[in-house]
């Protein structure tokens, strides 16, 4: 079903569809990278598990009526989505402070935000994805003011799908990153993933992290706390 | 005049009004910073120019309408103000990017904005006064959401004077830094000084730097490009 390749990124890489124009082939990648890829390394299975996790996630935001580039899971490894340019922006929403934001404004770990903050980071490796307020964003990428609205709403929207999906399978959304793109039509929806990798999941009763710090971190196995996680969306879907 | 200090700044002293409550003696150093503070000389007479330089333009904001802590000069490098609990936040207003901005975006330096660009850093030396987005300024201070669009439609203002009377002395304004206080009735109002030590101030002839840059780069003499600023302003006064 894959035509020509479009984009490699660190995780995945994107196809143009045989036959079907307007729609894309993702690729899931086994490679894990972090620290603006400094660190790398190659997961057998984890392309599948991102894969099958992601689908299932995708599948629950369009029940709750959220529009996404998913169109279906296609094998172990690929999906079919909606082509759309994606906006170069990681859209990062966190409940709870770990990892740089806690750095940078000196707060505890694990502070829990009353209200969730929502963070834009240019997606440009060169530069290192630097944090930028919304008026960078709206001078280094195409979105408009109405559409930065837009998008921080439906990011807490998908916050909020995503909170209860996980407390119901016993664990805490931390934070996570989502990335959205412009369909032909210029309506821009949610893109790319949402996995382990683009997540932080901490287990609710034993505070074991579920997420790509056990690579960040090398303190756990990468492939066991992904498919605990896949384990537990499979059960309860 | 000065009774108790209240704070001991990088560049100046604060001290309470003597028999005058709810106002402040700012005592303008001779101290220059740099790099958060890693870079550091005292350079005569730089007091008083910067007393002289602020006490102008803030007269200058006045006569258009926009309230400032400033009441007088009331001496070379002495000023009253009325007392404000500074909000912890360094609000940057960029025309033209230079420093941090051009490499943050990975743009050229000198990129005009087509609209001025406001950014917020949090005023904390320890974490090295970061960029933050509105939620996190929202989180560290007691700002609101009102207050921040109020403070930018401010900076906003007084980008405009700026640019007019910088403009009127053959001056192009780059960028500068205002900070902003709270008074004892809740308003807020702009606070802190307007100098070469908070602008980036290009000669418009001849593209020279007549600002702190020249210290930060070390490749002018401070007193004489400040003193040149303050000719000029009063040659125009």
């Amino acid at each position: 079903m894959k035509a020509d390749l479009v984009y490699e990124g660190k995780a995945k890489k994107v196809y143009q569809a045989e036959g079907r124009p307007g729609e894309l082939v993702l690729s899931y990648k086994n490679d894990a990278t972090a620290f603006n890829g400094k660190k790398k390394e190659s997961f057998e299975g984890k392309g599948e598990l991102n894969n099958s996790i992601s689908t299932l996630i995708f599948q629950k935001l369009h029940k709750s009526g959220i529009e996404t580039h998913f169109i279906e899971k296609l094998n172990d490894t690929e999906q079919l989505v909606v082509q759309t340019e994606i906006i170069p922006l990681e859209v990062v929403v966190r409940n709870i402070a770990s990892g740089s934001i806690a750095k940078r404004l000196g707060i505890e770990e694990k502070t829990i935000f009353e209200k969730p903050i929502i963070e834009f980071y240019y997606k440009d490796d060169a530069l290192g994805d630097p944090l930028i307020n919304d008026e960078h964003a709206l001078y280094v990428t195409t979105i408009t003011e109405a559409e930065i609205s837009e998008v921080k709403q439906k990011a807490l929207q998908i916050n909020h799908q995503l909170l209860e999906l996980f407390q119901s399978i016993g664990i805490t959304l931390v934070d996570f990153k989502l990335e959205f793109g412009r369909k032909a039509c210029g309506d821009i929806v949610l893109a790319d993933e949402i996995s382990p990798d683009t997540c932080r999941l901490w287990d609710r009763a034993t505070g074991e992290k579920l997420d790509k710090d056990v690579f960040r971190q090398g303190n756990g196995d990468l492939i066991e706390v992904y498919n605990e996680i896949l384990q537990r969306l499979e059960a309860k879907a």
